[in-house]
């Protein structure tokens, strides 16, 4: 599909550059097992961030960023060596390459504002990922997301058409997507779903969790008298508004604020706040453990 | 009892200054009114500040600051006359000389960290107020209470001594007192107490109400990995940590960040908050209408 | 001019809301006076924001709000009327109609954030305001501008057609536009041009102002070392980058973050501090005074 | 001297904690060659922060947080042994034992709000220091400071006895102490001085720096109308106010503050603003390259 709105700069890709998330018990001997691992096979750390959990038996959480020359010759090799390093260390661990560019789908319903934020970062470059489809319950957002160039499917989501949705969803997103973002998408998502994407879909929540869960959380906010409103960004869990929280921010309001004044304020805090999520997961800033996240920002 | 940390600046008050605190149904011609009544009286308005909850049919609140020459000689002949307009508009109000300082008395337990903003800004003349005397449940900090030339008040609590505990608080305060700063101070207060000093006891909530409401809030904080914590400074109520919320502010956090590390931060985020509502009050800028407030900042 | 991208929101105007942003010497009697004339108008005062620069011998200023059934048809013995009260106490006073829609002219240079945000604004109801067309000494974002049904010209500015262009941008504005933004628009404005429009021009500087004025605000800011980085919307005068400060934000930034960073973390700022900016503007809330901004919020 | 504020809580140090900071040339190797030695050397890293400013031919930075058993016995020869790995990689770099805790001297004048903000913190077991003595060139915080059993030096400062002054401030600070705090001092500091204890002097200025360096900063910003005031911590250096950055923050304010209130506000900016920059040095979580600071929060 042609894009009509002009090009986007080219985020001229760190050919040789790589990230690694590494999770796993702590235990004396990671740092320098993994560094000097990656100094025997060239790489070159430009950045590290470090996290235990509890020094003595809890949890090691590590992310790197190394440059190593002719990458993508060397990356099967350097996965295979990597991988009994790993065994030994008992570790969860993925690589990805800068260069591999993320692929996303956006779910959106009728508020477009998610949506626009996260075109508009992909297209002054600052999002680096492909984002290889939007998908609505509603045809609104055609005549914005096609100019960009990017495919718009129009899925109705009725109580008989549910099930026939989902299926759609679910073929549509096949091998296509790495990472789902919900940007206002009004439609509950089915537990299989979930199972298919752990930690792959994130939703942006109108409210400072945990505060106002379920639905019209300004509303609550506004009869509660809150002085503060904020919004939330978390992977989909089972449990409704209960996932991982990857991001939240706020905004002050007062009494001045009526309802919908608290609505047009949230917008701009949902939309900066999913659009920083989304970053850090297309970035490899993000390990979760257990119901939160570990973010090296 | 004498101040042995040197002398306060002294806020030279301004003797010819009120304010007032007007709340009633809207309707056509009550600025006109009140404007008009008080440049008949020789008043000069020097800030005003109006919010009405809906152009028809709503609630109608101002603040007005003035000054009045010779203020003490003529306030009883300005009330009985505006009380007349008062009828007149269905008012609830109250006017407050600068002069006549509120009375306060900090209940505190076992930790400072807010009672000792509170005495630090009222030393510094940045809390236009008398504290009268604080009252505690241990005797811990008569030690940092009684150099500033405060009484202190041991009153212990314990479930055999509740109801004398709470007879000794009343004759403490009765007509001693104009507001009630519960500064961490970690025991119920009885129903009758409540009542009898309605929207003049304003307690601090450790989490961003109405998140995490009851008992040990930053463990629950920790527990769900929130990225922001907040403290609530709020009027109290019948319900717990349910009253009208006066003030709020929050801090980010970060996974690194333990339970200790979420109370020290948030011991910050306490003080801060639980002043500029003390502060508020003292200068007659809050008003309450059902459970929320209008803050006139 | 067809809009392609679907209707925006309607925003029912308020069709008797008006109103008056008032600035003179503060003298006893004034909120009496206005007030009282409001009333025998027949208008309803739904919002009164006051401020008196110093209550002895300085400036008073106040912005009102009102409900005034058949405004069209009564505004132009109302504001006869007016004069006469305005004359008595020296005033400076406008007087607007909410429906009577302010005008907008947007400068553009290549950086396209600031003029995205102000068109989505508008788009989702937000910026009440018409937006008349956008100018640029490019042609560049003619795709982004046009589907909008929003005319754009591209005025080339050169060295050499510096004149003509001026010459030509006052043609294209004349009689059309109520407010100039410069968003982010990198030419030099002309002295006579802002004479012109005095207080009438808006623009966003690319730090917090005053630190950093002139040019590559964010690479002095990262030679310096700041750990904030921020934006600044004010009026345009004469002094470069001196004009009355509207208002400003900020973000953290850290050692990690590069100037190109500042730059994408700098978007953010810009177009949000714009944004509110235009708004209070457009809704009113600002008087000049001196070099200064009164903003009623 | 005794302390007659009662106990401050007791920071049971980690015995076998340990940090260091290390700088050098970027170059592979480095974190292989560091995390290798440490685990050889039975240290256990709890954790790391690394920052390299540009991967080609930057700098390298790192601070390391590790625990190694019975640490006070075997430091010596973990330092000898740890510098031929530093030779090899032209690494500055040092160690710091958790439980050697720096001993402070802070400076004051006739503002205490600062030296209480931090007298505070370290009551509370919030800053991990000794206070080894607080100097002013005036008496009068003297009753502040001796009931926290920290003895308080008054070294008057006048044109004819600066020469004297300098030397006493030599005198008493020599060997006695590890960081020098300027906590609202008002006196210029010697040069000789300043060399002395180079990135070992902190100041706190009531700006958002660079903006209104020099004298009566919240005059300067008052008279040019800024929406948001600051303050700055940074280390001294000979170009006054020029010193590397260490930490900042800010508040709003509007056109109703006059420069007290600014005053008032600022207060409660500059002591958080110094006890977290003063916290970070005391942590070790502070690096200076040229004039900027790398911070590792």
């Amino acid at each position: 599909m042609e894009n009509k709105l002009g090009s986007r700069p080219q985020v001229t890709g760190h050919l040789s550059r790589a990230r690694m998330l590494i999770s796993c018990p702590d235990q004396p001997g990671i740092v320098a097992g993994v560094s000097q691992f990656l100094y025997e096979h060239d790489a070159n750390i430009v950045q590290s961030d470090q996290y235990t959990m509890d020094p003595e038996g809890g949890m090691f959480f590590i992310r790197i960023e190394f440059d190593l020359p002719h990458l993508d010759a060397r990356i099967d090799a350097f996965e295979r060596d990597f991988q009994q390093l790993a065994t030994k260390f008992n570790m969860s661990w993925n690589l990805s390459p800068v260069s591999h560019k993320k692929r996303l789908a956006i779910f959106v319903s009728k508020e477009d504002h998610c949506l626009l934020e996260l075109l508009w970062h992909w297209r002054a470059g600052d999002l680096d990922a492909d984002i290889a489809m939007v998908i609505s319950n509603h045809d609104d957002m055609r005549g914005l997301v096609e100019p960009f160039g990017i495919p718009y499917y129009h899925v109705p989501v009725t109580p008989d058409t549910k099930k026939e949705a989902e299926r759609r969803h679910l073929e549509l997103l096949e091998g296509q997507v790495d990472l789902i973002i919900l940007a206002r998408y009004m439609q509950i998502i089915p537990q299989t779903f979930i199972e298919h994407y752990n930690n792959r879909i994130i939703n942006i929540h109108h409210s400072f969790l945990p505060a106002f869960v379920g639905g019209k959380p300004y509303a609550q906010a506004h009869n509660r008298g809150v002085k503060i409103i904020g919004a939330t960004a978390h992977y989909v869990t089972e449990e409704l508004d209960g996932g991982p929280i990857i991001e939240q921010d706020v905004q002050r309001v007062s009494h001045r604020d009526s309802v919908d004044d608290l609505k047009r304020i949230g917008r701009t805090i949902e939309r900066t706040v999913l659009a920083r999520a989304v970053s850090w997961h297309v970035e490899d800033r993000i390990l979760v453990h257990e119901n939160k996240t570990v973010v090296f920002k």
